[in-house]
């Protein structure tokens, strides 16, 4: 094996002169992606739509070992159309989620839908002073402040075991029902737990057991869902002459 | 084994009531996920303050098996230090990072850092014109407009492979010096090369090889650095007493 000197390496072409001679848009490489992840995942019993999430799930880690993590309760996919194409609103346990998540996309299933209808509260002023007095994370408050929204709305979790805590709670004893869960908090502390717990509690999920997760994945849960509910809505039309 | 019956379950006190009996701050439960990491981590090479850096990438993914991907140049951690110490700009390739960086660490090592400092152009309204007419994506123009930043400044990329593939070509053909560059673009087409000529081109860095990445790990690194340079800074100010 020879020893590559930096400065002869950098004489080379750029590699994007390959790219510029045989260009491609962002939607011809996520669709040349999503080929490419078809043909290298090993096998599954993932159902065909289960699968369209799944899928963007592996694309937006580069990740095929999180297949044996994901869940879905078997009325995943239909609440959470229905709960879409109904323009219900969005709670987010973080603001990497509220500046990933693609308002065009919301827009395809539901044009109702605006920047507002995706709330996020961690940063309000008033729960950091409740948080500080309390000595406990921010994230518990911002979730009890959204009860609101959280009942009948979309819980979207990619950040904090302790705010699914706090919703599995709210949903034991206070019987507040979101329309369907995301619960991919990530870490080491209660993230294993926090995802049992919302298994349990009879509402409509999106999980990735163990400690894995992340504000992208949630994301891409939601992207995913937005393309089979709009797809749905053009099949409606297509399919309803009355 | 028997079947759980949701209901059942239901009437169980939930968890988070251990929890609020003996609670824990957000700080206090990122120290214990720390001392998880380091008690449960394989046996590895990386260096004390390069470990400071991997450790939060575990801690922000839950997945240990990043540790055989991550690679620093031999000035990374040093170059980074002073890029921060500077004040340098930062230019990141997603709007995910720019929300998900904490504006309090950046200025905890520099209190000139503000929102202003972390540029982010993908979502310019002229770049997607840009893009459009020319069938390429946003992000390769994005880059482009930033060239003055980019060079002397901190590159951030969690996202877009042709945004690194173009910061190469920037840096081979333009002589554009990042002081250093995060490298983690993530996904299934042109992101391994271009994580590869990165490597090869001088620059410092740190990079994830593979198509892991992703905007949480790139904004990981940046707050892990924050710590080592403002440990340094306060370091300078114990140990010199001019």
């Amino acid at each position: 094996m020879t020893t590559i000197d930096p400065k002869e390496k950098r004489s080379t072409s750029p590699l994007i002169h390959a790219f510029y001679a045989s260009p491609m848009t962002g939607q011809e490489i996520e669709d040349r992606s999503f080929e490419m992840i078809d043909q290298e995942a090993p096998a599954h019993r993932f159902m065909p739509e289960e699968w369209k999430v799944v899928r963007r799930m592996i694309h937006t880690t580069g990740d095929f070992t999180l297949m044996d993590a994901i869940r879905f309760s078997p009325d995943a996919i239909p609440s959470a159309v229905e709960a879409l194409l109904g323009g219900r609103p969005i709670y987010v346990d973080s603001n990497m989620i509220r500046s990933g998540l693609s308002l065009a996309r919301l827009q395809s299933v539901n044009k109702d839908y605006c920047r507002e209808s995706i709330v996020c509260y961690v940063a309000d002023q008033g729960i950091s002073l409740q948080a500080q007095e309390a000595n406990l994370p921010r994230s518990l408050f911002a979730v009890r402040k959204a009860a609101s929204i959280l009942d009948g709305g979309i819980a979207v979790f990619g950040n904090s075991p302790i705010a699914l805590l706090e919703l599995n709670r709210m949903i034991i004893e206070k019987d507040i029902r979101p329309s369907f869960v995301i619960a991919m908090p990530v870490g080491f502390v209660h993230v294993v737990g926090s995802k049992k717990e919302l298994m349990s509690l009879g509402v409509p999920y999106i999980t990735v057991v163990g400690r894995r997760g992340g504000s992208p994945l949630a994301v891409s849960v939601i992207h995913a869902l937005c393309s089979l509910a709009s797809a749905q809505t053009r099949y409606g039309k297509d399919g309803n002459h009355e």
